[in-house]
């Protein structure tokens, strides 16, 4: 837990009003105030942590457990075929709230959004190696 | 179910090869052999879904409740401190393989990737709108 409220805190208490797409016991989604495109919606843990590698796994489960029935929703409300699902850690990720919060972006062609991938290449030894500390680091996260 | 199996449920069964990073009961999760950066890592359910609004609730929940666990390890593995998880569904959002997956993707200062953002403004009207709509959606899906 943060010390201070978050701004997500304080819409999940009430303290400040949102559009409310969907509450339950972990999980709260509203629209997205400044979307990127119609529907935008945000789906964020009550739990309040800062990135999602802090979240409990029941506070994870219970959000991934609703967002295929929010991405429908989102869908039918929109009639927008297409969606980004996108969760940002950190400053270097673009970050701009310090609550864990999951987007939800509709897609129409030509919508010009756009992720700008740069795609590289892995070497065997470079992916043994990665491999070598991922094993070591789930095998002491038990 | 697909009719035909995705290069993703060839690689769950081991016909394609994969740096392997994790794998349970719903989940498997390896490297990006064409990383948009170090330690890009692909999480895929087992259930072989195309879009995630596709995905059982139970599927998506252990995806979810792995997720940071998952993040934990790629950033123990490269030391990034940041780091994005993108999941594309449709042509238009950029899916490319039709089987649901969850990008990770550490980042660090200056790597040059970058989610263009297009922020427009939600009426009080249009939100209203598209509340009641997805209220109805969510209100059907039981």
């Amino acid at each position: 837990m943060s010390d201070a409220p978050t701004l997500f805190d304080k819409i999940i208490r009430g303290e400040i009003p949102s559009y409310k797409v969907y509450e339950d016991d972990h999980v709260y989604a509203f629209l997205d105030i400044s979307p990127q495109s119609d529907g935008h919606t945000l789906v964020v843990p009550k739990e309040s942590k800062v990135h999602l590698h802090e979240l409990s796994d029941d506070a994870s489960a219970a959000l991934g457990r609703v967002l295929p029935r929010l991405c429908r929703a989102v869908m039918r409300a929109t009639g927008a075929s297409a969606y980004n699902v996108l969760q940002n850690n950190g400053g270097e990720a673009g970050q701009a709230v310090l609550h864990v919060h999951f987007h939800i972006i509709p897609r129409v062609a030509g919508d010009g959004l756009k992720f700008k991938w740069s795609p590289t290449e892995l070497t065997e030894d470079h992916a043994q190696d990665l491999l070598t500390k991922m094993h070591e680091a789930l095998a002491d996260d038990l």
